[in-house]
């Protein structure tokens, strides 16, 4: 759609200040910051309450967690021991955007967090053009979603640091090979660091925790305003 | 974004407009045309290439395959016995739109076929706002994705005629409950006809395949103009 292009532009240099605002807000405390993308159903709210029940005694973390509709992801983070999740609600948007971000964070006081996870709305395609301030994109795939994906959505997996590839305990159920899968996204984002997990029996999780706790240690250690 | 709004109006109404044209198009035609809509990976493509491997012989399909990137699927289409499988790469776009369909309608003769299948790309979100003259919308979700999908994303959910939920071979292997997911769908949108399949095993397929031999029966007796 031609005609909506300029607007599109417009709406995206607008939202790159606002990203802006809040990496800056975030850099000033040294929070490491992970937006979390996905399809629906891929794993992002089990991914966090896995990660909030192992790591919570360890680092302070803190949650957003957006949706089309309902505040059911907000709900099970909080019951997983999530002490500060504060919901976003789109309301048809298919993905969050710095400015409601930013509205989700007001009059927040972040000294002493470690991580900032904001959970996306499930979506492999609108989310990846949008700069929420994160220091990462972590993109999910589970292994019922077919090893193809990446070459389908290459934008998602381009823009994405991370890939945590979900459901490994269903492997063999489907014609999902995990070495297609990492071939497929290496071949779109060489750069990227992946964990193959379940999130229901806690395979593979050690590794992305041991991850998490290196990336904040590294985040402290940065040099503010670089 | 309140300052994209009216921009998106011109190009819904835009898109309706076309959409009018190919829906007169298609029912000049007595073509049965059905728009799949769900998440990446919920099984579209299987769920298709099943219909093609049991109705060929009996109905005249013709399938339209959309993917953000990749011909792969109007490939396996093809390989599934698809006599006429058009693909449309959107290059970036969430959604297909009445437009891109027009064009990859071009010069198409119609006469005689059953019916057309759009599959969308895979997105619970974006392509629920797209009219691309088909006669219905068929949702597919799979019991892998979790069962508060309809909840979550309810304009799909709504504007969808037939639901149907895949990999039920996998029922059991996660908290997903037949009976919840149902009962969420029913409460947005009561009017839903519901499959439960496997596209893997075959289990359930025969309800679909007859549900689809009657609708196209039905529509050839759907007189001209109404």
């Amino acid at each position: 759609m031609e005609n909506i292009v300029p607007i599109e532009k417009k709406v995206l240099s607008e939202n790159d200040r606002l990203a802006d605002d809040i990496r800056a807000r975030l850099r000033e405390k040294r929070v490491l910051t992970l937006n979390l993308v996905s399809s629906p159903g891929s794993g992002k709210t089990s991914l966090l309450e896995r990660t909030l029940q192992n790591l919570n005694h360890r680092l302070n973390l803190v949650l957003i967690a957006g949706d089309v509709q309902t505040e059911n992801d907000a709900l099970r983070l909080t019951k997983a021991g999530g002490r500060i999740v504060r919901p976003i609600i789109t309301g048809g948007a298919c993905h969050l955007d710095a400015k409601m971000v930013t509205k989700a964070m007001e009059g927040w006081d972040l000294t002493g967090v470690d991580v900032l996870f904001i959970e996306n709305v499930g979506n492999l395609v609108c989310p990846s053009s949008y700069d929420l301030g994160e220091d990462m994109k972590v993109a999910l795939i589970s292994t019922t979603e077919g090893d193809d994906k990446p070459l389908k959505y290459p934008a998602m997996f381009r823009r994405s640091s991370v890939l945590v590839i979900n459901k490994i305990d269903l492997l063999g159920l489907s014609d999902f090979q995990l070495a297609r899968v990492k071939q497929h996204a290496l071949q779109i984002n060489p750069a990227l660091t992946t964990f193959e997990v379940s999130c229901r029996t806690g395979e593979g999780l050690q590794a992305w925790y041991q991850w998490l706790i290196a990336s904040v240690e590294q985040k402290k250690r940065t040099p503010f305003g670089s």
